[in-house]
Order: C-alpha cells, then sequence, then structure tokens
C-alpha cells in the first residue's frame, strides 16, 4: 500500500510516457486484441504505427493460450457475437493466470443487457485497467449494485468517484475518457488535457487507446503502477492527436495522419508538451 | 393516399435534402446499424462525419431492444453470420414495434440462397427504404413470385418497374443506385444525376449510404415520406462525393476525403448543386 | 511434367505480371473472400484499385456455391470464427470440384491450435498457391510431419526447403514474403526484391496480397502456372508499393497511397522496374 501513498507527478507522468513509447518501439510488445468488429483494422493500425505488434486472436481454444504469452491484452466489448463473448473469459482466465496484464473497454454498457452480463463477468476478474467513457464507468461501478444503467453524464468529473470506486475493487486502474481524460487508481487522480475533438468524430478513437493501453502495459517494467502506464499510453496518444489534427480539413484525413503522427512522435515532444495534472480522489483515504 | 398523389418537385427534394442534414447535424440520430463485416468501419466514419451517431448493435439479446430506442436503422446483408440474421429478424421487429424507420438492404441476393431468404424475411416486415442496384431489386421484387434470381441488368431504369412494386408491396420507398439514382414510392420517382463513378471504386459506398438513409430518416420531421429522406441522403451524399472525387489522384485518397467533405457539407451547396428530375412510374395509378 | 522443367526467366514473370494486370482490369475477376475481420475493408478495396470485384462470401450455405461460379478464391484463416471455419471448407471444395484457382493463406498457424487443425484440412485439398510467411510455411509443412511448431524464423529462405516440399505436395506454387519475397513450385524458385518495408507497417499489407494472387489466378489464361501468377501478383503489388511509399510521411498516408497506386500502376512500368531472379530449387529433381 504504501506505493499507492506516493502520488504521481505530473513530470513523472509525462517521463512514464515518453519511455514507454521507447520501450513499445524497441521490444514490439506483442498486443493481443478481442475487439469490435467496426475497429479491427484501425486498431490494428494504431499499434503497428506506433511500434507494438497487434495480433487480434478471438476464437475459444485459442484465446486463453494466447494471453498466456502476449504482452498485454485488450477486451473491448463493442459488438460480442457469442464466439467472442466465451473468447473474452478465456482471455481473461488465461491473463490472469499468466499474469500478463489486461485492459477493459465496455462500450455500450449499461442499456444493451448482453454486454452489461459480459462486462460483469470480467469485472469480477480484475482488469489492470478500465477503460470507458464516463456513462461507461458509472454503469459498471453500479454492476452488482441494484443497477442503475447509465446516466446522460458526460463530464469525466462526474465519474470520477465511480470510478475510483472501481479501482478500489480491481486493484487496478480505470481511465475516463473526455475533453480532459480522468485517470485514478482509486487514491491518485491524474488529468490529462491533450488531444483534439477530431479524436471523437471518428470511429475507434477510444477503442484504439485501449489497445495502446494494453501496449503500454506490456511494454512497463515490472512495478510499474497501471496507473502511470495508462496515463503514459493516453498521454502519448492524444499528444500524437494534436499532431495529426493540426491543419486536417476533416475526419478522414485526421484517421490516416494520426496513423502517420503516432509512427513520428518523438519522446522528448511528449515530456514537452504534455498537459497533465495530478492529484488525489477527494475523501480518499490517504 | 393523397398525399402521395402530389409529386414531389426537383426543388423540395433539394430543400429536404439541406433540411435534414441540418437536423442530423443539430440532432445526432443515433443510427444502429448490422451490417456487413467489410464496411463497418468506413460506415461508422461516414455516419460520424455527417453529424450522425453510430451504434453497430448486431448481436440476438440487443438488436431488439436498441431498435425502439434508436432513431433509425439499417439492415444490411452483405456477411450475415448466423447471430447477424437472427438480430436482422430481432432488429426489424423492434423498429416496427416501435416505429423507428429503417433501411433494408439485400446485398447480392438473388444468387445467394442464405440472404435471399432472409431477405424475404425482412421483406415481410415493411422496410421504409429499401436501397441496393438494379440486379439486387430486381432479385428481391421476384421473391415470392417465382424467384427468376439475379439479372445481369445494370441500368436503375430496367429496375424501375420492380422498385415500384416493391414500394407498393412495402408503402415505403425504393432506391436503386446508379449512375442516376432513382428512387420511387411506387408512383413518384425521383432520379438524381448527382456523384462520382469513383463511389463504385470503393467498398462500401452503397453500403455506407444505405446508413445515411437510416440517419436522415431518423431526423425527418413526422410526416416526411420516406421517399423525400432517402432522396435527401443521396442527394446530400453524391454531392459530398462530387468535392471529394475533385482532384484525387485515385480510389484512396477519394475514400478519405469523402469523409472530409461529408463533414464540410454546406447546406446550401446541397441545394444549388442538386441535378435532380422527379416523374411519375408510368402507368402508375395517379 | 514438361512444362515444369522449363525454368521461368525473370523477364517471362515480368512480362506476365503486366500481362494479368491488364487482363483483371480488362475482366474484372469475381474474387471470393474469406478473410479475417481485420483486414476485409482494405482488402477489398485493393481488390477494387487493381481492377478486380471482391465478394466476401464468407457463411454455410453460400460459400461453396459461390467459389464454383467465382474467378479465384481466397480462404485466410487471420480470424476464424466456427462458421468461417465450416465455410472455409466449403469454399475449397466448391473451389476443387468446379476447377477454381484458390489461395490459403494460413495466419499465424503453429502456435494458435484451431487455424492448425484448419489449415491441415485445407492442405488436404490442394490450394493452388499457398502464400504465408517463413514462420506460418514452416509450421505448415510441419503438419502431419509430427508438428514442430513455429520457429523464430524470418528469412524466406530458411523455408525455402518446406516451401517446396509443400508446393510437391499440393502441385501448386507456395510464396513465402519478406524482404525478398521467395515462391516456387517445388522445382523452379522466383525471387522478387520489389517493395517497401512500409507493408510490414500497415495491417493486412500480406493478406490483401493473397487476395491480388486470388485475382490474378482468376484472370490468367488456361495453362498459366500458378508460380507464374502468383509471382506476378507480388511483383505488380510491391512495384505499386514502391510508389505509395515513395514521400509518404507514415503509414496512414502510405496504405491510403496504396490504394492510388494499385490503380494507377502501368503494366510497362512493372516490367521495367522488376526485379526478379529465378533460379532452381537446391536439390529438386530436375
Amino acid at each position: 500500500m504504501s506505493d499507492r501513498l506516493r502520488p504521481p507527478s505530473a513530470e513523472s507522468v509525462a517521463e512514464t510516457a515518453a519511455d514507454l513509447l521507447t520501450r513499445v518501439r524497441d521490444g514490439s510488445p506483442v498486443t493481443h486484441c478481442i475487439t469490435n468488429s467496426v475497429v479491427t483494422w484501425y486498431t490494428a493500425n494504431v499499434l503497428l504505427a506506433i511500434g507494438a505488434a497487434p495480433a487480434m486472436v478471438d476464437i475459444v481454444g485459442e484465446a486463453r493460450l494466447f494471453a498466456g504469452v502476449a504482452s498485454g491484452v485488450l477486451i473491448n466489448l463493442g459488438t460480442p457475437l457469442p464466439e467472442q463473448r466465451a473468447a473474452s473469459i478465456e482471455a481473461a482466465d488465461g491473463a490472469v493466470s499468466a499474469g500478463t496484464p489486461w485492459v477493459l473497454d465496455p462500450v455500450a454498457i449499461g442499456v444493451l443487457p448482453v454486454r452489461t452480463a459480459l462486462a460483469a463477468d470480467l469485472l469480477g476478474r480484475g482488469p489492470s485497467v478500465i477503460r470507458g467513457n464516463a456513462s461507461e464507468i458509472l454503469a459498471l461501478a453500479g454492476i452488482g449494485r441494484g443497477g442503475r444503467g447509465v446516466d446522460a453524464t458526460s463530464s469525466p468529473d462526474d465519474a470520477a468517484e465511480a470510478a475510483a470506486s472501481l479501482a478500489m475493487r480491481t486493484g487496478g486502474a480505470v481511465a475516463v475518457s473526455g475533453e480532459v481524460d480522468l485517470l485514478t487508481d482509486g487514491v491518485h487522480v491524474v488529468r490529462i488535457a491533450n488531444g483534439d475533438p477530431l479524436l471523437t468524430r471518428i470511429t475507434g478513437g477510444g477503442c484504439a487507446l485501449g489497445a495502446v493501453m494494453a501496449a503500454f502495459l506490456g511494454a512497463a517494467p515490472a512495478g510499474c503502477p497501471p496507473l502511470l502506464a495508462a496515463a503514459g499510453a493516453t498521454l502519448a496518444y492524444t499528444v500524437a492527436a494534436e499532431d495529426a489534427a493540426a491543419g486536417s480539413p476533416g475526419p478522414g484525413t485526421f484517421a490516416v495522419r494520426l496513423l502517420d503522427a503516432l509512427s513520428a512522435l518523438a519522446p522528448e515532444d511528449v515530456v514537452r508538451r504534455a498537459r497533465v495534472r495530478t492529484g488525489a480522489i477527494e475523501g480518499a483515504a490517504r
């Protein structure tokens, strides 16, 4: 617990982002994705652009095995066919058994019952990082507590308490996306103001970030807290998004340039341009 | 029936296109898509670019529910896995129960038996709009009448009678794509000459238009005939395609610029550049 | 057997590439793909760009029928859902019955058991062309001989013997991708040094080449050996990749420009810029 008592500084977040970006490029971590059919192509390209090795392995009989040998795993619930639901459970079990870090992205849970039940099953397996928008985080935190469904809430700060409670339950980190991204381990908070509204005008802008988090977790040295790896991924990704947005005439060009920008991203630029604030969750036992 | 007696003018088609484009951007209609695995990414990006909110919900246990709360629904039969076939029936039933307008795109029916049977089931549920090429519309019109299969016909005009007969059966509109798009409600005809051949050189050029039709239907005010909403979507989309094609060195750049152009499209340009003719189906009871 | 005794010259490979490129554009061969969910969109766009007619038909009850009427078939094992595994067997049987040439791309076999078993089933049906990286070809050659799994081998030359043995078993050709692509029919070898490293920085760079091979096989005149058709596809594709890479700031732009370049590719440029060497498999009975 003592590690969790020291709050990360804004500088340490930025330096971790730069360090893990370099480690991803040097080590090309195999990043195992079970993700939705809308974003598989873009997600794989984002991972390749940043230097990771994507592997979409989403069938029963292979997912458990592969999660055990991969560096990091992403489970995204966007379009969960029955086969992929079973493979997701396999992958989570394989990741937990092998100590592989894994990310849960509970897309559109709350209002949609099949994926909501699956998210509950996966939550109980303790994802290293949970990534979602405010509504999804609120819905996930409500599971097993009476299920209040999806709130029409858009600000990450409105979901800060729910995020902290989820993080305390899993022992991992929770990332809430928004104009200013909010990440927490239940005690500390990291806020990242980098990014561009065009990220919300392309499909998979958030889903691909979940995959980058899995790659950064997979490249992180032993002892690197999931909160720092997830924040590092968010920072690197959103700084690249700023590069991509500059001069883009619209979302099509932006999506293409984001791949170029991730590929060209300089670690020192991530540090220099970081807009990070850190603090403590209000009311958290410190 | 009296509404159907007044033929829409070319001006009203263009003005409806501009009005619905503005409504889509203002209201961001949730557009529920069950579409093929080839075009999910591009379709979602097209919807985001034009201002709608895409949601790919294609599993049993969620599709009926979601079709009831969405603004519009697209069911495209391009790669219908068993789960998606069942979800398509669910979604159509959910749309019909809730009064949600829905679009059927019967990709490649006629020669392929599984999707042809599915198309027959869906046709009986009365889609608001059917969208396809001439061969698909001919094949769909032949279902239940002896099934004459796919004709090697490429002109929308060759499918005008079949389209009109389908529209009379469903009470909705039918859109036949081609060099000049033809749309009919069984009595009136709208022909739209905008567009560019590059639309046929990218995958999903037609499939994404079906999604835009669902978004326009979802944004339309009460009483707007499906024929006008579908024609408005076609006009806005094909004018944007002209912008995207201008100066594009090839289909890759065109696909990217189409997203930019949809995002930048000005309603007044749609009106100004519309190449629309309207008339009556020959032999239709007027 | 006498045909196999004459070694193809580098000139004949280049001229075949140019000839088949022209035939693809003139005849627009229907290319039936059962491929992975990550690359369907890009693969279809690559086929359209080069002039072929893609058709993704990957369900039971349609795949056998369609493989019988298509010009060429691709079966890629990247994300094989149960339905697609069954459809792959159907498609291979349909292709064999009808004499349709077909390509097998055994993505990531060796370490992953479900697709490895499927690859063994498909191998027994005699694909016209097998396409993979060195590890996949080594793994496939090991099937039924004790299964030595995946070697961490990256050079096509290390897999030359395995490729030749597979080709002798199937009577078709085997293509091993790498910095210099190696193709063999078990006796002769074609090496192609065109291409660009950016092809490995986008997802589906290799998968889409498998589809182009199916299109070239489908457009080839009777008697054209699979080795020449596959080499022709590789050459056309990698020359276009050089055009696309020139001046590309990163992988996103490269992926887009590759579609433009395939569309604009001049047959005479393929001949002029070909970097092809031909020879014999060492130790092959000549």
